[in-house]
């Protein structure tokens, strides 16, 4: 597998305005056509740009996708408090808001259609799988962790716990709903999934 | 979408090994190119029968594939306690011997190559989807969710539990791991699941 690392982007005004037409259109295409059938040829004629200039900064369309995700994810981050979840002090609060927040996301079909043919595409390909893992949902995961972590500071979450389990427990049922299409992803749904979850979070013998 | 019903085959001894010939092949096959490029034809080839053998019983490929999975999970439930998960008293030591199982069945590629490529079809096609949802995914639930309120009835289960969203909160995270490949499906894993989740779905107020 290629690498992914982007080379540096020329930091001059026109270049940024090219490097944000290849990720924007990279996004879309994917949506459109999914991944397997996504060239680098139709990236470069939906951004307007010519085909070298693509391939002078990545490598792969891998590479470019996720980049546009890692993106999307960045300004998501530096929207809220500092790059984490928010922290009010009620983290039962706090993560009905994200994953609130999360399924409106999942409904946009802006979002939902390239993410939708990337998780695709990574669950049929190891080598994309691991290139999704690290650069994508690690960084996803990290920020409920601390989150978790800061919860296990105020006395709202076992000191005990497994809290890479503890966010697979919160995050894997609201997945697969999505990439299953098992269920909706209603604000009802992601509410009973916090409280429940949060039984299994909280302190032992704490009121639940 | 055409209907998935098949047709009832001839009960001879000839149709049934033809019938099953073509099961076999279409899981096979599946596994080794992927739902996309899977043809009747092919599925005709491998199982030694003419196409018009297998249009004749089933309306599509989806069909065929659909009918194969569904054989693979009767027969396990076939040789489980009358079709249902395990029940020796103890729900959290049953849950643990069904998804270690679970975790091996996952961990062989005859199983796995063919079940990944079918989800993986499904998570990129609605209509699909559908099928793989109430011919599949329902009555693997349902063994569950039957299990569970057993558990509500002995007392280890809380009785005011929403037993769907149990069920999720369980397998959820099996599934994550399994086709996002976020993880090893290890019995540590599969026994941390359940000690977690088990912490919420246990009645308010017990030991735990």
């Amino acid at each position: 597998m290629s690498s992914t690392t982007a080379k540096s982007p020329d930091a001059s005004r026109r270049s940024e305005r090219s490097r944000k037409a290849i990720l924007q259109a990279s996004m879309e295409l994917v949506g459109e056509v999914g991944y397997p059938k996504l060239t680098i040829e139709a990236i470069a004629a939906r951004a307007g740009v010519g085909k070298q200039t693509i391939y002078r900064w990545w490598s792969s369309k891998a590479a470019v996708l996720l980049d546009a995700f890692t993106e999307v994810v960045h300004d998501e981050n530096a929207e809220g408090s500092a790059g984490g979840l928010p922290d009010t002090g009620d983290i039962e609060a706090d993560l009905k808001y994200v994953l609130r927040a999360t399924a409106d996301e999942f409904s946009d079909a802006s979002f939902e259609a390239p993410y939708r043919a990337l998780a695709v595409a990574a669950a049929a390909d190891p080598e994309l799988a691991d290139q999704f893992v690290s650069r994508l949902r690690e960084p996803g995961v990290r920020v409920y962790t601390e989150r978790l972590r800061a919860g296990q500071e105020a006395g709202q979450i076992d000191p005990d716990l497994d809290l890479d389990l503890a966010v697979e427990l919160l995050l894997g049922p609201f997945q697969q709903r999505w990439l299953n299409r098992t269920g909706p992803l209603t604000h009802e749904f992601t509410d009973g999934l916090v409280e429940l979850a949060m039984r299994a979070l909280a302190p032992r013998g704490a009121p639940r």
